[in-house]
């Protein structure tokens, strides 16, 4: 398969390439207008960079009419506008996290939220020291979810920045008498690159 | 209504009398012998005493033909035949626990069982330090449904007794990059009395 | 002993009044102006009521030149100043938290400020939902005594209002690396009427 | 400095050997019979390696005359003996943990079971799915520094296999109304790689 992964000397995305190699697939890697080992055909398209990015992205979609894969967070109206508009004419799968845990805890929280009426819920999430934004993409959705199922509720998300935690994501039910928490510990950033490269192989 | 208790001066049968008061039901209290407030007619028995008090239990429901709400744990495998023998002529709930949180967490128990291949699984389960009975009838419940749904998964279930912890159980489902933990915590024996008045007059 | 609690009918008042009786101490129970077997003779004033009752608290301790135990939180700069007054006429002990295990706490977090140079540290304290005032004293103090130790370090303080959580205080050291935290559950409020009766029988 | 590594192809002996390059230290790596790079004088010896290279480990310390830096576990008494005669030749330091963190967490555990009598101490250690040896040395230190101070007290210690985790330390003191935790997780192997190389220098 050739992949093309923008983001490629990331954090992220560089775990992409590495793994998308040692499964033998052909990469092109593209990051802040370096890219290495161009490929003339493209059957999907990886992208771990910025929102910055995103027209550089949606022209090589465009171009060779694949689909693509994102794992950008941080997007303004308009850009997920232009995402949204991408996927009329190609597949598109944007996600904050593509991690099979965190796939899970969002099916339990939506469970959750429909069953404890009169409960209360709050959302803490770690991550390392430097992450400049809060709360983190993951924590935003899993709040959405429990809103949109429970009207009634007022979420509190807590973002914590504490030494090199590679993402921690608590959801705390909690009532009168008992309290229900989920607790996802991320302690390999491979489950992201895992988890994207999984859904390429499916779409592309 | 009218309902009898038993194990009326035990931990949570006291509660459970406590609350049945408080809401207008009228309560035949009985425990160990010892009996208050006798009533001719029977809608419902609950019972949180020990197993060796199940003869008076069973007699009383078939005597009145009435449902049996029970919290007992500890039966042997004879008791527990007398029992499903019971529930031939009249209806009968029993559970080691009847909090709300502790049933949705089962249900959520089985989702990830059911999802999470190659995944490990732990329980521990605090209560306090005078507890004698190990692992709790809730512990054994829950790592019974991992097993069921997971054919090639040992559990395996840690006891700690400490402080005077009123129940705690935390499943751990591991692999490799990422842990999900799942975590009920009790904080008032309220929440098992309450519940099983519910189910009491649900079923009455 | 004699002893003279203000605040005899709130959360934790009305604890040390029955604690106090049970080991057959005189007790005069005083709030807001409703007063219950006047003593003649005080020994010892303890306060769990408002800051709004700090002027007839001091007036009662000059009058009967006797100690205050005040757990009281909340007090503005002014009364912080008339507390201090007071405390150069009879001895006092003003304590946000009464509790064994939060002395200890204290200790270990003055320690490790002193010892983990280059760790960040956060502080998550969780209460009942109904708690006002946020952060809890007990969490400010804890954030002062990290501060004091460790001129470089801002301690981010997260205040987490779920159930009926009694009180739960978590300290956070990070690094690169590794983790220390740092939990103190209270599981029952006994433990502060407790705590601040046994600093009122050893000043008196 | 010149530094002579047992276990150079392990899990940790691997990381002593990259920081010490990197800290541009001479490196002689040395994994059962296999060596690379060898050096005429050896300053100081680290071992990560197995019980089974005592007699090569000892015996390169006695020829150089050089101390030891060891953080290998599962010694018998025999071999304590043997370590415990080369401790009069050369300086030893022999541990179960080199992590900064674990330093501190016994000097608080020390501090809890001094000053919280009658209080319970329960301790839960939490490593990767396929380590083999249970409890883990650091588990045993904690718990014999507990029962040292606090003569009275049985300490349980539970061994959690899990995913991959690294490494986390929980020591639980608990009593009537409240609790306290401590815990140390590993998020990183180089902190024991790090600590160990420390202390080979400051001996060296």
């Amino acid at each position: 398969m050739n992949i093309a992964v923008f983001g490629a000397k990331g954090r992220v995305g560089s775990r992409v390439v590495a793994l998308a190699k040692s499964k033998n697939h052909n990469v092109m890697s593209i990051d802040k207008g370096w890219v290495e080992n161009h490929l003339d055909s493209i059957d999907v398209v990886v992208d771990f960079s910025l929102p910055s990015a995103l027209e550089d992205v949606v022209g090589l979609c465009l171009q060779h009419h694949c689909p693509l894969v994102s794992g950008v967070t941080g997007y303004n109206a308009q850009q997920l506008k232009v995402l949204e508009g991408l996927s009329k004419q190609v597949k598109v799968v944007h996600k904050s996290n593509f991690s099979i845990g965190i796939d899970m805890l969002k099916k339990i929280v939506s469970l959750l939220a429909d069953n404890l009426q009169n409960w209360d819920c709050t959302i803490v999430e770690t991550h390392r020291k430097g992450k400049k934004d809060a709360p983190s993409g993951t924590a935003v959705d899993l709040a959405t979810t429990v809103s949109q199922n429970k009207s009634f509720c007022t979420v509190d998300v807590h973002s914590i920045r504490s030494g090199d935690c590679l993402g921690r994501h608590e959801i705390i039910f909690g009532t009168s008498g008992e309290t229900i928490t989920l607790t996802h510990t991320a302690t390999s950033i491979d489950i992201f690159a895992k988890g994207a490269l999984l859904v390429a192989e499916s779409i592309a």
